[in-house]
């Protein structure tokens, strides 16, 4: 890696972890500039708007998230098994940020601001939700959910009790929610056997 | 009613809109005195500071959740029909506001700025949970659930499956999502039942 590449990914680190406490919106060139302790012309050079530099941001955490939530819940044998893996990853990674997942955030930010940001933003939750769908898919394959199953309705429902956990960890700070959560999924692993 | 209060209520009602779609930090004096047509020192007199204004629309908001939202859902018997129209309730407000419920948006705007504003937004939120875990209750009085299922465990459910619908619905713009939505609340009651 050159010394280019370094200060930028510094740089999308720090951007992340303010998009995940303040929102992605909260992410100018200038406050980045303030966290990062660099000029705002330094920063204008990497990104030259507010627009790619919010994408950037995204871009970034979407292949962190790959690389952490699913990849190595594809390494787990399809199933109950990976179901449980893709969960657990994933709250592995919402407790790693401050302020929680930058894309639940930033879904909330961007849903009534049209442009590029909104539009990537999408693509990404598309594929997030076509993970979900897959890996219902893969379970059917594997013989633990029923072939008859609606595979969009379990990928709706897993990414509701995500958000659920999400608002009362990051928001209410409520304590037993990791027990409440798990014991959701498994009623809802139950309900596709 | 006064003219004050007249005006006051059209002001509120134009931060209400605005921070359902933009987030409740987007709302600032200024920009509601742009969108209001108002005098920023005009605004500035009715509401002295930015925290109070949010706290403004935040119980204007919690006061027409009331009205439109749990108090409806009161009237209607006890046990699953009083669940479906709290749900329907839901359902109406969220749609009424161009940018959804103001709580959820509200909810990820504030939960890591401390402050005045973050402490109404839980007793809020708290308030709204008791109604879930009080409707839950009500359901056990009935003889619609049985008596030992846990309340809280049913409260946190039955919001999770209104965020992933906010998400779907506000978001996505996902068209089938009030169907499926629907069908997860079936399974839902029936594992409660």
């Amino acid at each position: 890696m050159n010394k280019g590449r370094d200060t930028k990914e510094m740089i999308l680190e720090i951007g992340l972890e303010m998009a995940s406490r303040l929102g992605l919106e909260a992410v100018s060139i200038g406050e980045l500039a303030k966290a990062a302790k660099m000029s705002k012309s330094g920063l204008f050079a990497h990104f030259q708007s507010k627009e790619n530099l919010q994408i950037a941001i995204l871009k970034f955490a979407g292949d962190r998230f790959a690389q952490e939530v699913v990849i190595p819940a594809l390494k787990v044998e399809a199933g109950i098994a990976r179901i449980q893996a893709l969960v657990d990853n994933w709250i592995g990674w919402t407790a790693q940020l401050s302020g929680g997942c930058i894309f639940v955030q930033a879904g909330n930010d961007f849903k009534d601001r049209p442009g590029k940001v909104r539009d990537f933003l999408l693509q990404q939750q598309e594929a997030w939700i076509d993970s979900l769908r897959r890996i219902a898919r893969s379970a059917i394959g594997a013989g633990h959910f029923r072939p008859e199953i609606d595979c969009d309705q379990f990928a709706f429902e897993l990414y509701s009790l995500l958000l659920g956990f999400h608002l009362y960890y990051k928001l209410l700070h409520n304590e037993d929610i990791r027990e409440r959560q798990q014991a959701s999924l498994v009623a809802l692993i139950r309900r596709y056997q």
